[in-house]
């Protein structure tokens, strides 16, 4: 049995949130029932935003409540704001992701604050969470650590300040993401290393998006960071509404794969991931599906799940 | 200026070979042209095997007359065989290409031969090349060396025999071929150190396909390896006749951008290397083409070629 990797499968969030359809509540619930059935131990089933403006995730609530449901699974759900924080914990989330944008421009088309700001607010969140009863982590999302397709390069030193910052306002755990793509091996490498000099074991996770056709190098280069968590989307689904240009995540499929061949152990069935991409496409007749291993088959040398 | 990285650019070979269309002889002249002028030091011209099997390769030897007119490309020529190798010589190819199936299934299936037979084959073409007047150097590209569709698994040390064997007929350099796409990064330094550690540096390269997704990963991992020298295709074209379900090559133009943005020198515009693909399309037009940096756009974030 090889060391853990977990995947946090971000599909019903963050691919649904950009996709031309709207997933039916029903058919969401399936295919989250059926990853995790695959073992898919983390989901994040959805985002606590305003229907108005992302009218994918209205139903978050009522999926949140489903997922909780399901055995061995946490659940987490995005929430930008201390509202979202709240209707999320009343909902049952067992973990509630927050983005906060290390640069400026995707940070104002984002959630129209600077990140000075979002960092107040992530610190507001965090008291507000630990005063309940029920306690409820939460894990912060750095969009735009390895550029940003409004301001271009975004500088290791802001990464790690705004990192810092996350950190001493009381964030157990944070991710880097690279919400448009730009990230290439070395750069992941410089950043992991430079973040973990400052905030230690509270850099948990790398979002990862295939922009490029550089994700599975940069998760590899994660991998040799020695990142364990990682973020992905069955069928590579999502973008970014405010990332012009940004492709889909990382495929779940490709990356279990790629672990799985390399000595890991991710808990997840392959054969039965795969086959939950029957219920996405049910849900979403009209989106492109990507992923290497599902179209081409499983290969022989595969050492299957038991 | 960064450590130096060759990428030689297969399409017109690998690419072309089992494209449903032919592409037309002059616009394969000025695809090849375009590339050259782009940067790119080596391309795989075309393949000298029977047109009755290869019809898009049936113009070969007047491509490579056209190829070795542009300056400062190494001209390289695929040839099975002894009358191969004649015919590649007496067109004026730079370097021969010689397939070398590791495993038995893949070695009948493309060449109708053993893989031992080929290697003895290889043998009978260095000897009949060494007594020509102007001198051509071979390189062997072991296909199915981390996989084989018709066989599974293929040991580690059957490549290792076969790469000793031909470095003992006299192949002064070879490659390792994932013809069928199944490797991952692990695998992919266990057999460079592997084989590296039988003949040292007539190990050169690395030919990759995209087949799971891992293309680019695999890559990081040969050049994490020392690997210096890369097959690719535009567009990511390609794939084997006799490899059911393998896809594309690697993507240059993604390999180009991930290579340059870790600082590597290629010698490759990227620009010049995507406005390459309009010529492709026109040669191609019903092709599936691939490639994240050309569809994505140039990330501001890439530094350009001066």
């Amino acid at each position: 049995m090889g060391e853990h990797v977990i995947i946090c499968e971000v599909g019903p969030r963050d691919g649904l949130q950009i996709a031309k359809g709207i997933m039916p509540t029903e058919i969401k619930k399936r295919w989250i029932t059926a990853m995790a059935a695959a073992g898919v131990s983390e989901i994040e089933v959805g985002s606590f935003v305003s229907p108005k403006l992302i009218p994918q995730m209205a139903d978050t609530a009522e999926i949140v409540r489903h997922a909780v449901t399901l055995p061995g699974l946490t659940v987490v759900a995005l929430a930008p704001n201390l509202r979202g924080a709240q209707a999320a914990h009343a909902a049952g989330a067992h973990r509630i992701s927050i983005p906060v944008s290390v640069s400026e421009g995707h940070s104002r088309a984002n959630l129209n604050r600077s990140p000075d700001e979002q960092v107040a607010e992530v610190g507001r969140m965090v008291e507000w969470l630990a005063a309940q009863e029920r306690k409820v982590p939460v894990e912060a999302s750095c969009s735009t650590s390895f550029g940003c397709s409004f301001d271009g390069r975004v500088k290791v030193s802001e990464v790690v300040r705004i990192a810092a910052s996350l950190a001493a306002v009381g964030v157990p755990g944070l991710a880097l993401a690279d919400t448009v793509g730009y990230a290439h091996p070395a750069l992941i490498r410089e950043v992991v290393h430079a973040v973990r000099a400052e905030i230690g074991d509270v850099l948990e996770g790398l979002h990862l998006h295939d922009t490029m056709g550089l994700g599975l190098a940069n998760a590899l280069a994660g991998i040799e960071a020695g990142i364990r968590n990682f973020d992905s989307a069955l069928a590579g689904l999502g973008g970014c509404p405010f990332a012009p240009g940004a492709s889909g995540n990382i495929v779940t499929e490709d990356l279990v794969f790629m672990l799985e061949s390399m000595g890991f152990a991710t808990g997840i069935d392959l054969d039965r991931l795969i086959a939950a991409r029957v219920i996405l496409r049910e849900g979403l007749p009209n989106e492109t599906m990507r992923g290497g291993v599902p179209q081409a088959g499983i290969p022989k040398t595969f050492r299957h799940a038991a």
